[in-house]
């Protein structure tokens, strides 16, 4: 694996191997790291949970993380992505997790930067390490995905992390619904309008961030609407399945998406999958730094010259 | 001390150990730390010396230190501090230095929040590693705290950091004078409201800062009004005891609270108390995460469901 | 060297054992430092390169490195730069490199500052490490300095890094020549206002950066214009001597200084230069540091009053 850009680029068998992986790094396996390896994190959008866990992630493999400031960058100046991103690379970063609200922003990238790309999240694109962590967290479960019933419930055309997941999920056998109001079903006509008996019949239902700071809602939307109708209540919690468990991937708003009450109910797994998430990305950044080759053209061109 | 939340929670005894165990520090003795700490500081506020002193101290004692930008984080999403401490909980974090404009931030933080919380000030409420390392500074120079005579001047009622020195040196025995104008003594009417002859009598004199970037000066307020009525000038410096000092938690306005030419003199304890701050945060953070229970409970709930 | 302030001060043999260094450095020698040194940055305006490019070699050499945010500190509560550095030094910092709006902002450090302090560029006046790189990248290529036809093109009159190497350019034997907009020339009323035929005659064509954030273009500017009249376009690189090479000391705008599709062709030095950047701040941070005096003057001033 090269780079980790979009899921469907990662095949089952990649997969498989992540999640062993990070099973045993969280079981105490000692990472395999290129002495010495220098990390940057770039990320033009705000987030904790994504950006902090790969800190995290990065320092449990002894790597070096060089810190960017985006917002005190020459993107200031007008630079390029691809201009920053070939600096950092000349500097001797090894590898770059990027998070940019434009849409595949890689593929500006692809053609000049040789060293490996992790997509933190592009734009309404994908956001593969939370689909990988969430994989995880699925696992660990219930040991398996074939025949699982998982309902994805929210504003389905904002979210990379639904992409990602329905993606992913859907390879590894599971059955996927979504449920979400019409104005937010996107690209995905066959969403379900109303939870009808999904959360009675689900394994898994997992929720999605209203993303009130982008200012998507439509019209007629208010967040007391919005958590009866497709909110988690705990009326709908109560009528789900034995050991069916709640999912969402963060920052949640309480009382939104899901009552304040159920956000660390026995059901749920929203923080153990954050925790899953740092052995996720050691698991990612591990196998890409192992397999990344090093690019000398810089230094050689120097000696022929000289 | 399993948090170090506000002075009144500190005991005597435990006041002692911090100070004893910080000059051991400053002596070179070696942290005792357990492997691989993670700390992460949660600064809502600028500041450079708390932030920068803590950073320090961190390494000092070989813990990793987890970037937090708050000004890019989750919250601007909306997320509840619990919800981002919880997350960070989640995610390895072993101990948080949280410094938030809401006076006592850490009440919502307590009920659910298992890793020790360091406080780095809260609102108008309390600064309490501030305190500690004003007692350190003191201590170092005169050897007790009973019966000295310890007067402070300026904004009372805005000072974290004059609530929590006052606590804290009137239980060690000190005589504890303020001296501020009316419209800044807030709960504390047994305040002075001129110098008199506090300047000739004190041990130490404990300068505030006029915190004017929060707006909270009053009618017929000016620098030069202040600096004579309130200020240390040269001309009080003169009369001071001998080996009495001076003290000014900082950043400090030149010709404010103190004549510029006051910084660096020979009585003023300004820079060495922001030396001791890094043996007092060491000794704080050593106390603390020496004796953090390691709380399991996510790895092990997951070994259950499987 | 106790400080890199300016390159006037730096003497011949000084920028050769510095390059030397780093080259030395650059093939592979272990890094000579101070046990622990302690290094913090100090950028109060927006950079890429030369913040990360530092952030690099500091780590490079083994330096603990102290996170400090410009925006986010107590500069905004009015602290001076003084007082802040003043204070990062009674934290214990070893050495600070700072960039600031300020020409010549060290002038106010120097009298009461007892730490190294190198110049990562102030207002418009220098760029000293960017200079060291510069010579750094021309002596790997040419093998030296003497009788080289070296061109610098574009706004001089706003540039450090233009200044820093004409200096150090002409002291070290080169034949330095200027093309600018006579708006542009600002001290150097020898500058030459169009191209004639140095696109054909130089060594060296070093192009800067149009600094459109700054709002500093002349009346009768446009991108398209500049880059016909002053810009490097595929037609002058054309007709450049053999061996001649490009450098532009980045961020460049695509289009303006420089026609895109030259930024990396085989004449560039560009990203060269960037990678040798890290190697010349290893050498200026360790031959600095190996030099600097401890001074103990804080701990002994307690010792004595106790």
């Amino acid at each position: 694996m090269k780079n980790l850009l979009s899921m469907e680029q990662v095949s089952i068998q990649q997969i498989e191997e992540i999640l062993t992986r990070a099973a045993e790094l969280e079981a105490g396996a000692k990472p395999q790291l290129a002495q010495n390896a220098m990390v940057a994190n770039l990320f033009f959008e705000p987030s904790t949970r994504t950006k902090v866990s790969f800190e995290i992630a990065e320092r449990k493999l002894g790597a070096t993380v060089i810190p960017f400031e985006s917002g005190f960058s020459s993107t200031l100046k007008g630079e390029t992505l691809y201009d920053t991103v070939k600096t950092l690379e000349s500097m001797g970063i090894d590898a770059v997790v990027i998070r940019h609200n434009q849409d595949a922003y890689y593929e500006d990238l692809l053609p000049g930067i040789n060293i490996p790309i992790i997509n933190g999240g592009d734009g309404t694109g994908q956001h593969p390490s939370q689909s990988l962590l969430d994989l995880y967290t699925i696992f660990k479960e219930f040991g398996r995905f074939k025949g699982l019933n998982i309902t994805i419930v929210g504003d389905i055309s904002h979210s990379r992390v639904a992409k990602s997941n329905m993606i992913s999920l859907k390879r590894l056998g599971a059955n996927v619904q979504l449920v979400c109001p019409e104005q937010w079903q996107g690209e995905f006509p066959e969403a379900n309008n109303e939870w009808g008996d999904l959360h009675k019949t689900s394994d898994v239902i997992m929720l999605l961030r209203v993303q009130n700071e982008r200012n998507v809602t439509y019209e007629g939307y208010s967040t007391e609407n919005y958590h009866q109708q497709y909110g988690l209540t705990v009326e709908r919690e109560s009528m789900m399945k034995n050991n069916a468990i709640i999912m969402h991937p963060a920052p949640f708003n309480r009382g939104v998406e899901i009552d304040s009450d159920l956000v660390e109910c026995e059901r749920s797994r929203i923080f153990e999958a954050v925790n899953n998430g740092v052995y996720i990305r050691m698991a990612i950044l591990e196998t890409i730094l192992k397999e990344r080759k090093y690019n000398d053209s810089v230094t050689s061109k120097f000696a022929v010259s000289r």
